[in-house]
């Protein structure tokens, strides 16, 4: 039997979520959370991966096992063996012939940055400092080209493995909070799929033309040339928001 | 000379701004740097102390030096020698006579929590995770007692050495943040002064009457005992947001 999961996790001190030999990451813990539960080795899969020291709100994962604990309570079952930094927030079975990595219809990621004179400690842990204050409109002028069906092939890392590097982003949101100590900003991106660093290179993009440097994005567009835009962004501003399926996953989509 | 530091500290590994032998303190790591960038032994004072684990957005502390450094460029100084986790967020000349212990006027701090059917990791560093949902109406009501000149003896921890228990609260303000996880609170409470574990007593009679038990101010201000309420919330959700001296301490007002 399939069950699938929501899965947050604190990233700053995995080494991304996808298991290595002889690193801590977010699916050797749920693996050997499993391995506890079920008495026998888990496959856990899921949505995508997150590099090092990427957060998540609201990962999805699946995998397969014979049980016979009702799919809502494995959560508690996860939690009570999982470190403090990973939590299962929901569980249920999954619905007929789901793919946690292959069903994922969008998905949705938040980079956070903030300008201060000096480093907020109160802040650094899931933001990164700029050094200048940036142009709100500016940002969000350029975030908008970025919006609709694009070649993203100068957006992504190189050694990526992607087959095309045509993606659809469907919104791209720029929010500024003022406080007494900084100018805190959220860039929440929805598409349908990602390129790798694609979201911290889009990121940083839109901090460089916020702080006054050239418009790269319609270039980029153009040459498919990853020097046409600014460096890619650090990994601690960056959240896996959600990963939708078009589907309620666990219960009516009201109380998701 | 006297000079003097708005400084911002991440509480979680700290036993607490008081230096302490064989602890690591806020006082002590700032005391360590004074001596590297003085050459001498300084000691460093600050508005108030805070318990361990508790956060600062902005102490403010003072210590006397004899430097050609000018006091706008102090804060570099020290933040190449501090640790990440506490930065001297300005620094100035001290006006005349200028003491942070003694001189405050008023103090602010607030306290965060969340409701959530799990623990959320991206939320816990910062704030205690509640059981049941609270109602954010007779949380209000409950914070409207609070305000005004009153002995707040019962909101003292056993122990305490302040000469009165009188004090007065000036604003409590409780606020409500729902996101797709979790209903995100944070109590902001304004007053002339505070008393040992006054704040962290009375955001857990909040959070007690916001669950539905009786409301216990009424009884605790006329009682004085300490067991008319609900129980002590923990450190890491309490954050010193500020002390104010009625004049502007880093250039001017607007600035701050």
């Amino acid at each position: 039997m399939r069950f699938v999961l929501s899965v947050s996790y604190d990233g700053t001190h995995f080494s991304g979520f996808q298991k290595q030999k002889s690193e801590r990451t977010v699916q050797g813990e749920l693996e050997c959370a499993a391995r506890q539960i079920f008495g026998a080795e888990t496959k856990i899969a899921g949505s995508g991966r997150t590099d090092a020291g990427v957060h998540a709100e609201g990962q999805v994962c699946h995998f397969d096992a014979e049980t016979n604990i009702p799919p809502k309570k494995l959560s508690a079952c996860f939690n009570r063996i999982l470190p403090p930094d990973v939590r299962v927030l929901k569980s249920a079975a999954a619905p007929e012939g789901f793919d946690c990595t292959r069903n994922a219809k969008r998905k949705t990621y938040s980079y956070s940055f903030y300008y201060a004179p000096s480093e907020l400690p109160l802040l650094e842990r899931y933001a990164v400092r700029i050094k200048e204050k940036p142009d709100l409109q500016k940002m969000r002028q350029a975030a908008a080209l970025l919006v609709g069906e694009h070649d993203f092939k100068a957006f992504c890392a190189s050694g990526s493995s992607a087959k095309t590097s045509v993606r659809e982003i469907y919104s791209v949101v720029v929010e500024e909070r003022m406080s007494a100590q900084a100018a805190e900003y959220t860039v929440t991106v929805c598409g349908n799929g990602f390129l790798y660093n694609m979201v911290r290179i889009l990121a940083g993009e839109l901090v460089a033309v916020g702080c006054g440097k050239q418009e790269g994005i319609t270039a980029a567009f153009q040459t498919k040339e990853r020097s046409a835009l600014a460096k890619t962004m650090p990994a601690k501003g960056l959240k896996l928001v959600s990963a939708d399926y078009g589907i309620p996953l666990f219960g009516n989509a009201a109380e998701e």
